[in-house]
């Protein structure tokens, strides 16, 4: 029994306690993706609680997205289901710490590659010009969840490369390292399939959805610093946002005219 | 010959007439998909114009995406390649009158079906409250881009149903006919495999990408008045937006801290 991890000395329920307790272990990978979770039994001995208190623990993890029941086969950890805001540029370590998963990288490649005509007329450097390329699998509670492609400048890459990207964000370090700063980025979304290199990366079949994000972010100049192409799982990942109406400039009654085309 | 469509009467010059005359003809259907537009020869000949300004006709149809060539094989017309604003509530067909395709619609079904759990949470109804349930397959250029399924709450859809679906917008018989005031709309963006039916209707190979929307539309006073979901085919759309940097409450520093979870 574990008992002393809960504790009557506030005003949480014990259904609660062992929900924020069950969270945390999973952020922390303490149970890999499709694994069992304990059973109710075991729950119950380990935390000294009723079968009800266990029963809502569980219904709150499912609410949650964290977990699923496979009836006559047990409770499994899902893999991350992350639905973000699509409302400010942000990177990848913020967004994951945000909503209180864990962030962790796989640095692939880094190279010094030349620019190629899309690099060099996306980062507006003469065509050839030497960039940093970095490849770098990101993971979310242990589980890869985007497979990301980094080009920057050689100028702001060389500073960025010496520094070890499978722990610091390349955003934190252009602006508090290489005090460059970030103002806006554009940002281009599609879906597309897993080709081999990014479903190997990913460790999900060929041919899978991903949520293409293409960014490129700028300084308050407009100068392009960073040039992305990020694969996300598509079975991962949802972004939302919220917009305005825009009423067109006609009206129903005009659209035969339209229809005349 | 065909030099009447030309004229010497404005500044416009012939490569860019010829151009136009095309583009037009593309947006009209008058070429299909992977057809072949006519020789440079036929060109020449048709619209009385040198091969230089055929070929620089030819080569901005190119850049503009509505074309493509096949070494030793010609120049055929593409599927089409819409990349879209994602900056504010706007429907299919104020969408393609923007960018100058033309829209039409198939509508595949319309019924009046009982609200289950996720529909009236989204459409804030009581559970089973009847709904309209209408699914379209909206085009660009004669091309199937979108499967739309579209939920109306009762009062609103018999109103809707009613009229000429494969030809009046939605969102418009709201504003114009019903007099709603639409007011904004929450997204949710994700890739998915194309299903059974969304390939069928898509005329696409199942388990193709698809970008997937999730649309409520709501009033002033925040009553959803419309939930569509809008099956995209991935590779012919692409959604664009520029986001602002927002930084995170932390600094690089802070990091190794968050790094212990």
């Amino acid at each position: 029994m574990d008992q002393k991890i809960l504790t009557r000395e506030n005003l949480i329920p014990y259904y609660h306690q062992v929900l924020l307790v069950l969270e945390k272990e999973i952020a922390e990978g303490k149970y890999a993706t499709d694994s069992l979770v304990p059973s109710e039994s075991q729950l119950m001995e380990r935390f000294g609680v009723s079968r009800v208190t266990v029963r809502r623990a569980l219904s709150e993890l499912k609410l949650h997205g964290l977990v699923r029941s496979i009836q006559g086969q047990g409770t499994f950890v899902c893999a991350p289901r992350i639905e973000q805001e699509l409302s400010a540029l942000t990177g990848f370590v913020e967004d994951m710490l945000e909503i209180n998963f864990r962030p962790s990288a796989r640095v692939v490649k880094i190279e010094e590659v030349l620019a190629d005509e899309k690099i060099s007329r996306m980062l507006k450097l003469p065509d050839s010009a030497p960039v940093k390329y970095i490849e770098r699998v990101r993971l979310a509670n242990g589980v890869p969840l985007s497979f990301d492609i980094t080009w920057l400048p050689e100028q702001i890459g060389r500073d960025i490369v010496t520094e070890n990207l499978a722990i610091l964000p390349i955003f934190s370090l252009l602006e508090d390292k290489l005090k460059i700063t970030l103002d806006h980025a554009n940002y281009r979304i599609e879906s597309i399939a897993a080709s081999e290199a990014v479903a190997r990366n990913l460790e999900i079949p060929q041919g899978s959805p991903i949520l293409l994000i293409e960014r490129t972010a700028f300084s308050p100049e407009g100068t392009p610093v960073d040039y992305e192409i990020l694969h996300y799982r598509g079975d991962s990942i949802s972004f939302s946002l919220k917009l305005k109406r825009k009423q067109p400039p006609w009206k129903l009654e005009d659209l035969g005219r339209f229809q005349k085309i």
